[in-house]
């Protein structure tokens, strides 16, 4: 599917609103049965719960979702909801002798979307659940959809993107970003991704616009006040211990720095996680562990791309689409 | 008063349930007109919300409300309460024109506390919101309330602890923590607490029980499975900087350090957060620092001896208090 769902055991959901004033959202990357887990939080201004545990030096390894949403730090409310739903099933950290005494733990981090509703419109608790509800280990829906359904980014309409690759020791690697960063995705005087060299496969389908198309559009205008905040989960197959997890999450970060003009600014709160899924031994040779950390750079990079490709113009924004913006260039 | 509140502009409530199955609650260290903020999370398994934001490379200075809570990770949805309070208020970090667009900044840390009461009953949103509606500039009520209702620590209750000094150089500290730790507080051979040492104008009221009474009473044994993790806020009324905040934040550590055998183990989730409420620019000389730091670590070891001297029985547990199980040596 080349998506973060290529990977054994990991499931998305998405739960937004959008419309009535409602433009927000919570999507849920689910590891029911638990996964090593890492997190790198390198934007200036981050919103998020549950990273201190994720130290390589702290007790819990495993992770039972990551929570990624937006409604700024009000979203945080969505991760009750995701434990609701993991308490419910039995998922969690065992805390006591009978099978449902559990703690899920569940990580969480939000971007930055108020402006794009109504004031007070954000997710609650029952986003969090409602996006359990609907998670599956199918190709997860990209674009303004979940934590992404009011992101914005440079100008742009933000979304939500996904991508997966096989390494060469024959891991998978898949991510899931929500892109909202106040940096632009775009090169404006091509009207092309600046990450679009990463495509795999033509997975972006896009056409190279006469640089004079490009030069035409011009750039774009960032909102005032600007959103900001790219979140998102790095998922393998792999089987890694927690400070890998950790060194697996911070090279994502590589793929953000190619992706976005700038990139982690002051206002971004931009926080990636990293879940490991593999078995047994952590992996011991450095150099497979280099190959995981590359296919996470490159794909979060491409999934931003496709976060952007995706997103569509939203009822009630006048934020237009890459599409729209650019429509030499977009597939 | 010898409070965390002897700090202006520091108020503090607290929302606990305990009977019907119940034994835990929720304190709010509030100060919504925002204060400098710092964290510092050493023990191995913490529950944590809103700590990156903190980090002093990053862009929000200032914080609004610090919500302690039981209920391990479940009691984060406390602080969703707290933002509610604060943000009815007007009070928050400014994300829009409009004086009602603020996103409160709500740092929270948990303590495990499940095991004392019914399985799932833990504080939710309404107990932080109930903690701010309880907040006041008096003198915090100590032992088996708020986050400290369902406390235990070292075999005996746990509970909350207030305490407060003033420097050399004329500022205030004050200390409120709530003692969960694996750890003890009380040295078995005595009767005596570890950090009795540090007691200052006779506030403990401690008789020496002779060595026959501490070695009789002897050690006690700690609960199965032991509750764990001591959280709580060091205030002051100077002017810090981010980075500054995040040192008291960790020289408060070291009155954990002196006050509970051991302290910061694996299955601590320990964590003290800092509060500068000064205006102007921040403390520059070093010295000046320094002896806030001290007062931080002293003004947390007594105020662990507090919360151990003030707890009492809670109904339907059969863990004694210090003060009946050390009577020779009890205020």
């Amino acid at each position: 599917m080349s998506a973060i769902t290529d990977v054994d055991g990991v499931l998305v959901g998405h739960h937004h609103r959008i419309g009535d004033g409602w433009v927000t959202g919570t999507t849920v990357v689910l590891t029911p049965d638990g996964a090593v887990g890492g997190v790198d939080c390198r934007g200036g201004a981050p919103g998020t719960r549950e990273t201190d545990l994720l130290d390589p030096s702290n007790l819990v390894e495993r992770v039972h979702a990551v929570c990624l949403t937006g409604g700024s730090a009000y979203g945080l409310a969505a991760a009750d909801g995701v434990m609701r739903w993991l308490e419910e099933r039995g998922h969690g950290f065992r805390v006591g002798s009978g099978a449902h005494e559990v703690v899920p733990i569940v990580p969480a981090a939000v971007l930055f979307d108020l402006p794009a509703g109504q004031w007070g419109n954000r997710p609650d608790a029952g986003f969090g659940y409602r996006a359990c509800e609907a998670a599956s280990g199918g190709r997860p829906a990209q674009g303004c959809v979940g934590a992404g359904a009011g992101a914005r980014t440079g100008g742009l309409q933000g979304g939500v993107g996904t991508a997966g690759v096989s390494t060469p020791s024959g891991y998978t690697v898949g991510v899931l970003v929500a892109v909202n960063a106040a940096g632009s995705a775009v090169d404006a005087a091509t009207g092309l991704p600046w990450a679009a060299d990463h495509e795999v496969d033509g997975e972006f389908a896009l056409r190279a616009p006469e640089p004079s198309e490009g030069g035409r559009a011009g750039a774009v205008a960032p909102p005032e006040p600007p959103l900001n905040t790219t979140i998102g989960v790095i998922a393998t197959d792999a089987a890694l211990g927690k400070a890998q997890c950790r060194r697996l999450a911070g090279a994502g970060h590589d793929g953000l720095a190619r992706a976005l003009r700038p990139a982690h600014t002051m206002t971004d709160g931009d926080t990636l996680f990293a879940l490991a899924t593999g078995a047994g031994d952590p992996v011991a040779d450095h150099r497979v562990l280099d190959e995981l950390c590359a296919a996470a750079a490159a794909c979060v990079a491409r999934s931003v791309v496709h976060g952007v490709l995706a997103a569509t113009a939203v009822p009630g924004s006048s934020v237009p689409a890459y599409r729209d913006r650019y429509p030499a260039a977009a597939p």
